[in-house]
């Protein structure tokens, strides 16, 4: 299929135009930064958003999940889909309510996702998904058996039709607010991790792999 | 409108069934906490899924943005929307990779939003958002004036169909992988913040509140 244009009519932000992100490499890092996707698409007209895990090879984004799964195999009929990743960097506190914000990098990717037949290609997803997650994690596992390959739909949505939207930096206030005492500034956030807690079948004595140790979402 | 039975068919958890949640109170408590909400809705056929900050009071969702935003005036258009909250709690490592998780709390609202006309109303909603973003904020900064909430549409989304999702704990591997030598357990992750970032227009000396120092999404 020939390139897309990016931004589409429908990917273009409107609002706020110069938070928008066109290239693919920007996207591509919200994309990787990102632990989990929102998955919107719609069933008998009404619009269902789902949160679930994914990972990305090339131009393609991968989603997998139960046969059993209403969402999975209503987007395995061939549907729109549109996935979305929200990174949250802060919480921006002006010194009027109407100037407050969020500081945010965000990617939308609109398109039909497709079945992943191929078994080669489906383990390799299966693969960047968990590396994705877990950077080092598929060499140290069980790898999946027939049977659990059999249970498992992989989708490969193409990055086709796509965008991103990002604030960083300070507030800003309207002239006239900025000699009001209030003070004003960002507050950081980020999905930060907490001590790993031992499955209780392990034996205590067993080393936690550095990849857990110090895991962390940015590149 | 008469109360909807919850879960109805769209909202039922159908896989992993013993994850749904139905009261009303668990359902509330993951709203409360979650930061941002990622909003569902479909234009001509494609659905777009868009990040968005909330606010509750009672049993209804408050939405706000620019009265430019498309996304906005096509809820106010009286479409229906899919709001969703997800909090990720950790990653779960397993002995399988098949059987590798996330521990998460997740939230879905099905419905319409209707425009909030009543300036007082109006007022009060935006007054919930700024709360549930920063508790204690409000009554330390400029309150929006008459041509600020006229640039500002404020949606109601009431709260009556819809479920919740959670996983939570170790992993659950095969009988025949808890003897692999594998680590398996669970690394936490949850949303922190960092060091106040001064505004640079800000006197150095002025002190961070204290609903900033001490932020926590936690009740």
């Amino acid at each position: 299929m020939s390139e897309i244009t990016n931004p589409t009519a429908r990917t273009r932000v409107v609002r706020e135009p110069h938070r928008g992100i066109y290239d693919r490499e920007t996207v591509y890092q919200i994309l990787d930064e990102g632990l989990v996707c929102h998955v919107g698409f719609v069933s008998d007209g009404q619009p269902f958003v789902i949160p679930m895990n994914y990972g990305r090879s090339g131009d393609h984004l991968y989603l997998h999940g139960s046969v059993a799964s209403r969402m999975l195999r209503r987007l395995d009929e061939g549907v729109q889909v549109c996935v979305t990743v929200t990174l949250l960097d802060g919480i921006v506190f002006a010194r009027a309510i109407f100037n407050h914000s969020m500081n945010y990098r965000s990617a939308v990717i609109l398109g039909k996702a497709e079945r992943v037949e191929d078994p080669r290609e489906k383990l390799e997803a299966l693969r960047k998904l968990s590396e994705h997650i877990a950077p080092g994690r598929w060499k140290d596992v069980r790898s999946p058996n027939e049977t659990e390959l059999k249970a498992t739909l992989v989708l490969r949505l193409p990055i086709q039709e796509f965008s991103g939207k990002a604030r960083k930096g300070p507030p800003l206030d309207d002239e006239k607010d900025y000699s009001t005492r209030t003070w004003a500034g960002v507050l950081p956030l980020a999905l930060k991790t907490g001590e790993p807690i031992n499955d209780p079948h392990i034996d205590p004595a067993r080393a936690v792999p550095d990849y857990v140790k110090n895991y962390s979402r940015k590149k």
